[in-house]
């Protein structure tokens, strides 16, 4: 039986990357690595609940404990999921970031590389790093040139550099994603989607006024659906190239303004935009949108799930969450 | 009295740097840091001498102590030194290169951000972070592409990304330099200049047969004289802009196993030449030869030492140290 090992498994991929693997995948014997235990509300709490799934209490940055636990693993598949993916948070704690981004992820493969593993590693990149990019250059493909403008896009870019590096130099096998802005039930309210929808579903319940706070409501971002996502990590992983990138994207942009006027009119709620100076970004990305063509070539992958459906599913998990937490404080309503 | 911080002090490029700084700014005060005390035998030992300058022993991996230098310190202008700067080294220790050279470096620059900080860092960085470059690409300028090929240059690549992320989006007064491959005395024999001449003074002296031992002769490198090296750190402190990289070079390729002629030549000493399969890289750059057009606009500076010179002067070196190892161990002859 195959192995896999997933780093940051209690995490909104994680989450839905198991319980994908766990429908699609029976002869798959998981292992996930996470600060905490899995406590996903989005999807079946899988791991401990089948015999082929094992959940490993760790911190990443516990290098000693992390790298006995992969040369005690042995897996066939490595997903690195782990990070501090906010590029908010990467103003506020940049050596955090890097740390968490590119050097637990180094701290990996080395160990791969130093066992002469023949593991596949999937090494999980971003949009982001291809930074400040003009009109012309859009959509963005693998070849675009890369101008990383946050701390987060720098870790990340280091990361892919080490990635190949590895590939090449010491023959590991690696395959790199750029992943575009993710969208889904489950994802935090630190993320643009789900925090404008959360807003919705408080607008919608009488608990906000209604007001929809956002940063910068004129940037351009591309998002995919969570499942997309998972069905690309998927195929990459048998099926990818060795040292190449893959972008996974929709390949259409969305202005962050747009969005609240998309749910506007589905949910049928007027409300005013407001946009905080306090989440405006030193420096940010106008206009940000990929192109899928080199993995729907080379793979066949192409996202299925429309923004509207992601959007209504985004709305339900909120919608479900503050029932909850009305139950439990009552006294946050308006 | 201003005050430079100067990591990495003990090394090669430090001390010809403070014996530069000591010799041309008299209102200077010098602050070092290194793991080991400074002992150079190609300049004299200053800092322990003169009334401003000060060493600080320390090991740059304890953050919190170089945080506190740095906090007690409040370091004008901070030149970052330290580095584990071979390629070949590098290939053997990867995780250790990243480490040292880029999250050292990063730690640096965020003392100085969470400080508030007005200080002029000078980041210095490499001729590999081009990596593999076609013969269309060169000479290199600093708009050309970067393809860093091999874990050293990878770790270099992204101190200059987060440079420039910190010059930008902090408002931090950095400028970066591409700096190419140095010669000069005191260079240790683990890069190929120092240790090429290094052999012919044990020819020379009959204490090795007349065979020179390199790795990939075929390679062609731009080297600078250290010399020429330090004159550009010193007016990209006070000139260099902020966020601005610059390449510092000879604007000459050369190729390894024409050095070795050329030192036969010079030197009227008859050699073989044999290619060590051992000492070849995984990855390496066929050519690197750069452009210096930028800083010579800019702030006038070009390099002024004849390669031969600095030839002359590296062996006027390893023929001090190898006659001092010969009357500590004459059993080392042939």
């Amino acid at each position: 039986m195959k192995k896999i090992l997933i780093t940051g498994i209690s995490g909104f991929v994680g989450g839905h990357f198991v319980h994908y693997l766990t429908t699609h995948h029976h002869d798959l014997e998981i292992h996930g690595i996470s600060r905490s235990k899995p406590a996903w509300d989005f999807v079946p709490a899988v791991p401990e609940l089948t015999r082929n799934s094992h959940f490993h209490l760790a911190d990443l940055m516990d290098i000693p404990k992390i790298k006995s636990l992969i040369v005690e693993i042995q897996p066939d598949y490595i997903v690195h999921l782990a990070a501090q993916s906010s590029v908010a948070e990467s103003w506020k704690t940049p050596v955090d970031s890097f740390m968490n981004n590119t050097n637990i992820f180094l701290n990996i493969i080395d160990t791969v590389r130093l066992n002469d593993f023949t593991a596949r590693v999937l090494s999980v990149g971003s949009s982001e790093q291809y930074g400040i990019v003009s009109e012309n250059d859009l959509p963005l493909h693998e070849k675009s040139l890369l101008y990383p403008a946050n701390p987060y896009a720098v870790a990340r870019v280091a990361q892919e550099y080490l990635a190949k590096i590895y590939a090449q130099g010491y023959d590991l096998d690696i395959c790199c994603t750029r992943s575009f802005n993710h969208c889904g039930p489950g994802q935090t309210d630190r993320f643009v989607v789900s925090a404008i929808v959360k807003q919705f579903v408080k607008v919608a319940r009488g608990i906000q006024k209604p007001v929809i706070n956002i940063g910068n409501g004129a940037i351009v971002r591309d998002f995919v659906d969570v499942h997309d996502v998972i069905e690309a990590y998927d195929l990459l992983l048998t099926k990818g190239k060795k040292g190449e990138v893959y972008n996974i994207c929709s390949g259409q942009g969305r202005a962050i303004k747009d969005i609240v006027t998309m749910c506007s009119k589905m949910l049928d709620i007027k409300v005013e935009v407001h946009q905080e100076q306090s989440q405006i970004r030193p420096i940010d990305n106008p206009r940000i949108i990929g192109s899928y063509k080199k993995i729907q070539r080379d793979l066949g992958w192409e996202p299925t799930t429309p923004f509207e459906q992601s959007l209504r599913s985004i709305y339900t998990y909120w919608d479900q969450r503050v029932e909850v937490e009305l139950k439990t404080h009552p006294e946050n309503t308006l």
